[in-house]
């Protein structure tokens, strides 16, 4: 009996033309990386269990694939590419130096409850630039996330730009300091929720008063408006303690430096945007395409202190983002902006003599051009059903004939037309 | 107390040069199998269990990572790439035709005894191309092996090919066809133990008789001969019975096929190649880099029937090759033909104005250059002593008299020699 073919719930396969169209996203992901000499690193898909339990959260702990291994070690997938980063990074920081610039593209994993568009394992994109504490490198990895969508082919997306230190300013002016957490996770669904729940949550769940939910309701409803007037009015705000004095001051220079690098429609101050993730302790951004504003943020991040703290007894600190892959490839397809194709630039189908239809094949490769040949001689209806079922726009097709006088028969699958034309002409053609 | 951070024993990390150096020879073999049309697909690292160990054989069922999920099913990490293609064709046949060309390159485990340069996750290369009983699909199969490492920079390299049709029709004729595999595995590793610890084995542990111990040992003998001589002397085995004459035959086509494709410096007929694994039923070949002989084949494969019958009642036959990438890497490292470097052309350091500094990177970005910037102002010393650490060639100095003139101060660390230049000569020199 054959074992029924399946993958596990949580698990997909990728079929060629997606798989491919994914292929050439990372190529140009990992080009934009690397002009910023991000270079990538690489660690294993499978940890010590203590390792990455250490750093993640409650919620994370129970998603963890554990298990023991031959050896009876207690291991786990990695769920992220931060917490492997950081043991690498207190593992190995005297060989790499410091500042370190890295990116890691790879497959996490995640028991999550099954959802739709939820995958168990997914493709991470990191990027972090680590042991610099200046704002250029802040401004940096936000230069790299407009390079990098640019370079997938997107203009219409916003970088939405905080700091994490307001936010704790504010809670510390406000004598709620404890609950800046509960707070921020609140304020995370405002999008989502509006404001009124908002304020309802406050109350209920994290029991402010009405005074203090008033506050923090009136700062928050400033994100609607322009950057340059939110700075100007959040000045006032600088007074009242160290923190929100350096949160804001460092927001103010962020977006001055971001004005002369960046289109100003690609970012924008907003003092909603909380990051879920606990270890975030400065500048943080989310980034939306405008035209797909469900998908949700494409490519978070922001800054961290103490990375390595779980491993090690010295602080370093750092900022980076991670681009959500399969959420971006799946906006991309659905803009238009991913071509489903073949690897292939054409096919040539033999009507007779393979061994020279194979050397015709190199020749084109030898051009630089990519040629699939079908392997074997056939009816060329069931050939051409070939190339028309993978979409082939160019077929080649070489007979006796074109052989005798050194000639190739290409057909343009869309049109229909076909011409019979010497190599020259063909390799100029197949290259437009 | 921090955690001792370490990786599992048999598992590694890569640093950023060599994972570049890496990601830099995945592209040459992703663009040399996408020249022959092979299209990547990819399916998940986490499988049941069941899908993965039925078709494995005993002693890789033991290295086999196995555990239960949150949903208690038991699942396994992939221990290669073509059980799971197995399992994807019989699945998604239909979706992607027949034939079916794919590479696949990812990461596989098996907890293997640890030894020095082997590792339980390791990278693979898959190619192969299905559906098809073509002896221009296994021609094609060693064209991409003669393709990919010719792009990677190598030349002296031979494929050594042999047909396992001729090994079980020889055992055929010798009544002892129940005792091939048992036959293969002995000769799979004569180049190890020499001609005589072989006949030795052939005795001891299959229990062979003199004469055919004999027979087999004359047969094995002629690898030493020039391929058309063997070919010419093999004709008088081929009216032993019919699988020995296809065999033969088929060898002797692709050899043929080859001469037209291929330098014949870089292949061979070599009866010798027995491949271990239980599957491969035609043509199957191994290739050694002729300098580092002692890797051993850092490219394998062969034609295989059957592959879906775990999975399906149908009958799909396909061949294809497998590059063992840590193995290449290691052994292009070993022939100077990796440069170990940055993925950024030069690094520049801000003396003053950094905003000004990041500017002048983003315009040499455009210019298709990969810049780094020292993302502080620090005492020269110091971030010379990084671009130095880095081995960084070019330094890119600018400070306000660079500003001042619009000019660029570019260091050669290795000569020393520093100048003052243009927007236009910087990018010139740094292109070249």
């Amino acid at each position: 009996m054959p074992i029924t073919p399946r993958t596990l719930s949580g698990f997909k396969d990728r079929l060629p033309k997606e798989a491919y169209a994914k292929s050439l996203m990372i190529k140009t992901i990992m080009a934009s990386f690397e002009k910023f000499g991000f270079a990538p690193i690489e660690t294993p898909h499978l940890e010590y269990a203590e390792i990455l339990t250490k750093q993640g959260s409650d919620e994370i702990e129970k998603e963890i694939y554990k298990f023991f291994d031959h050896g009876n070690r207690e291991v786990a997938l990695r769920f992220d590419l931060t917490v492997p980063l950081a043991r690498f990074l207190a593992q190995h920081k005297n060989e790499v130096g410091i500042p370190f610039k890295r990116y890691c593209i790879g497959n996490v994993f995640r028991g999550e409850r099954a959802q739709k568009g939820r995958y168990r394992e997914f493709t991470q994109c990191d990027f972090d630039f680590l042991g610099t504490n200046s704002i250029y490198s802040d401004a940096e990895i936000i230069l790299v996330i407009y390079q990098t969508l640019s370079d997938l082919g997107l203009n219409n997306f916003t970088i939405s730009i905080n700091n994490r230190k307001i936010f704790n300013g504010l809670c510390r002016h406000l004598g709620i300091f404890d609950k800046t957490s509960d707070i921020l996770r609140i304020i995370d669904k405002i999008e989502k929720i509006g404001i009124d729940s908002t304020k309802e949550e406050l109350k209920s769940k994290v029991g402010l008063d009405e005074q203090n939910i008033n506050f923090l309701a009136e700062f928050l409803l400033r994100k609607n408006l322009d950057s340059k007037q939110l700075l100007d009015e959040l000045k006032e705000y600088a007074k009242l303690n160290n923190e929100l004095e350096n949160g804001i001051l460092e927001l103010t220079n962020i977006y001055e430096i971001l004005t002369t690098l960046i289109p100003t429609q690609n970012f924008k101050i907003d003092l909603s945007i909380a990051r879920g993730l606990g270890y975030y302790t400065g500048i943080v951004y989310e980034t939306t395409l405008n035209d797909l504003k469900e998908l949700g943020s494409v490519c978070s991040g922001g800054r961290y202190d103490n990375l390595i703290s779980t491993f090690s007894n010295e602080n370093i600190s750092g900022v980076g983002a991670s681009i959500g892959l399969d959420r971006l490839l799946a906006g991309l397809e659905s803009l238009n902006l991913i071509k489903l194709q073949n690897p292939a630039d054409a096919i040539l189908i033999p009507l007779s003599n393979l061994t020279y239809c194979y050397k015709v094949a190199q020749e084109l490769r030898d051009n630089g051009l990519n040629i699939e040949v079908y392997p074997e001689i056939i009816k060329p209806k069931k050939s051409f059903q070939y190339a028309n079922n993978k979409n082939y726009k160019w077929v080649i097709v070489i007979g006796d004939d074109e052989k005798n006088k050194q000639k190739y028969t290409l057909k343009d699958m869309i049109s229909g037309q076909q011409e019979t034309i010497n190599l020259e002409s063909l390799v100029k053609k197949l290259k437009q």
